[in-house]
């Protein structure tokens, strides 16, 4: 690999400065990307190797990131699980036939990944080969948790009351729905590490909804079963938006780095984790509107505050379709050019 | 006041029991608010004193509570200063002019309250007179950061990226809108005491939502002001939803109390707003939806947690619609009917 740092981060090597990738690095504030959007659905986008291979690099080659992240929606998993699963731009997710009962898991199952899958391998592959080990390639997949508010829910939405409501009162189909979601997550995981995936990203975007003990409960279980499967095979990052409140058991999972949004202060952070996990964030997605000048200043705060060691420059959430391309490439720049001794 | 278990509870003297209300307990749950729902718009019901009456007093006949609070909204406020805000049922609030400049400044200004808002001055009025001291009524208003989201994004949003993009890129402006909205807010609270609200609450509902040193910047020093220039007059109570990482700044303003949401424990709370202060809160209103045993179960639990001294029981915010009224009032009476010595 021609550029390690995010793989030395994650393994607490040192580095001479902190790797730094965006979330949605691939998406819609990049003209490239938006053509693409004009041409194919989301799907068609998620489901030829080629555009997601195509997506997927454009960060790296314009904007000059230290890792790629696999273009995909955490939202294949429940279509391969057997849901239909919608996906109208400007609108967010829609699934027309949502669990609500126990009836109602007769229409999912644990499906054979490569089958239903296999485009994702295929995508990987040639992302891999594109890459030609320029940098790593970070797999994902949604939570348990997180897939089943959408599978439940069947749209967006502030609180997932209905999601939430489907786990307190029918809290023995939920946990069977959240095996099955995490048997295929940890299927496709497999895949995607066999298939080329360097690294894995859990995203729990949900999370913070739940009360602690509800995260305790119907989240973090199913995260530690997705860790305990891969992290032989390649690092795992978890990032659970909101959670903060868990980060001292996140960090006890065998992830090898946690993510975390603006909500939290980076020593508090770290207070909460301990100092044997990689810390990946922080920086408010907001904050790239800001003019260039003051990008550069806000992020070199976020870097003194993270320090060098166990740290991964990232946004705290994934980065708004309204941002400058130029400011983005400050960001990022503004890392590589991060020099602890003379800042 | 024949109940006063509030006060006593905010004044940090000792109660029987913990007083016990919910946000927005005058609101769709309710069959008898529904009623009035289909007849007036959002706006006739703030705006006429009989009805607002009629509908904050239903949760103290219907379910019990402790306190009454006024039934309005927090965008009366931007109302006040100029801008339209529509409010249209099941879609959110609507301001098609938004606040976007420095020029725009100009077509909002800082009312006279009483000509403005002297409605709500009359339903306090009579509301006052029909409780007959059963409970305290609690005035409210939205925190300054929080009225400036919607005056600036023009509606509901889920990152109010705009609002936070104004106070970033044009913050002088920002500071000139948010002192305005002080101002504004300040003369109101003052009107609702003077009117015979006998407690306050600042609702910062989108405060979570900022960072931080950004709370710091553009939401305390104006919560500060209002705390400042009402707590001589009413207690206090400051609810920013989801800022739990200023707890210990917001304990120190010289409000009475302060409002959590379920994602912190209440013992993190506590131990980082100190003891010389009050807490509110912090039931996940979606597990208003589990059966009603488990209810009384899951309050219990919360009890226990928070201790009787300088604790309200109330929701982490506000009650779902889909509520079924008995629900709500066993959440009421299961605090109402705790011994912590028989638990």
């Amino acid at each position: 690999m021609k550029n390690d740092l995010l793989l030395r981060a994650l393994d607490g090597k040192l580095v001479e400065r902190p790797p730094v990738w965006m979330m949605r690095q691939a998406g819609r504030y990049l003209p490239q990307y938006m053509k693409l959007r004009e041409r194919y659905s989301f799907f068609e986008r998620c489901a030829t190797p080629e555009l997601a291979c195509e997506i997927t690099l454009q960060p790296v080659d314009i904007i000059g990131v230290d890792a790629a992240i696999l273009f995909s929606d955490i939202l294949v998993v429940p279509q391969a699980m057997g849901l239909e699963v919608q996906l109208i731009e400007s609108k967010g997710p829609f699934l027309p036939n949502p669990i609500k009962s126990y009836a109602d898991l007769k229409r999912v199952s644990v499906p054979d990944v490569h089958e239903k899958l296999g485009y994702v391998e295929e995508a990987i592959q040639l992302i891999k080969k594109e890459l030609n080990n320029r940098v790593p390639l970070i797999g994902f997949a949604g939570a348990p948790w997180t897939i089943l508010c959408y599978m439940v829910q069947g749209k967006g939405s502030k609180t997932f009351d209905e999601a939430k409501s489907f786990c307190f009162t029918q809290s023995q189909t939920a946990h069977q729905l959240l095996q099955m979601i995490t048997d295929t997550t940890i299927a496709y995981l497999n895949a995607q590490v066999i298939a080329g995936a360097d690294v894995i990203q859990i995203f729990d975007s949900w999370g913070g909804l739940l009360a602690p003990a509800d995260f305790e409960a119907f989240s973090l279980p199913y995260i530690q079963q997705i860790v305990t499967a891969i992290k032989g095979k390649a690092p795992v990052i978890v990032f659970a938006k909101g959670a903060w409140y868990v980060l001292d058991k996140m960090a006890v999972t065998g992830a090898k780095a946690l993510g975390i949004d603006w909500c939290i202060r980076p020593q508090t952070a770290r207070k909460m984790a301990g100092d044997g996990i990689t810390l990946q964030g922080n920086f408010d997605p907001a904050k790239l509107l800001l003019p260039i000048p003051q990008i550069q200043k806000e992020v070199k705060l976020m870097l003194a505050e993270f320090g060098t060691e166990r740290y991964i420059a990232n946004l705290g959430h994934g980065i708004l379709p309204n941002i400058p391309v130029d400011h983005a490439r400050a960001f990022v720049d503004t890392v590589k050019e991060w020099n602890p001794r003379n800042r």
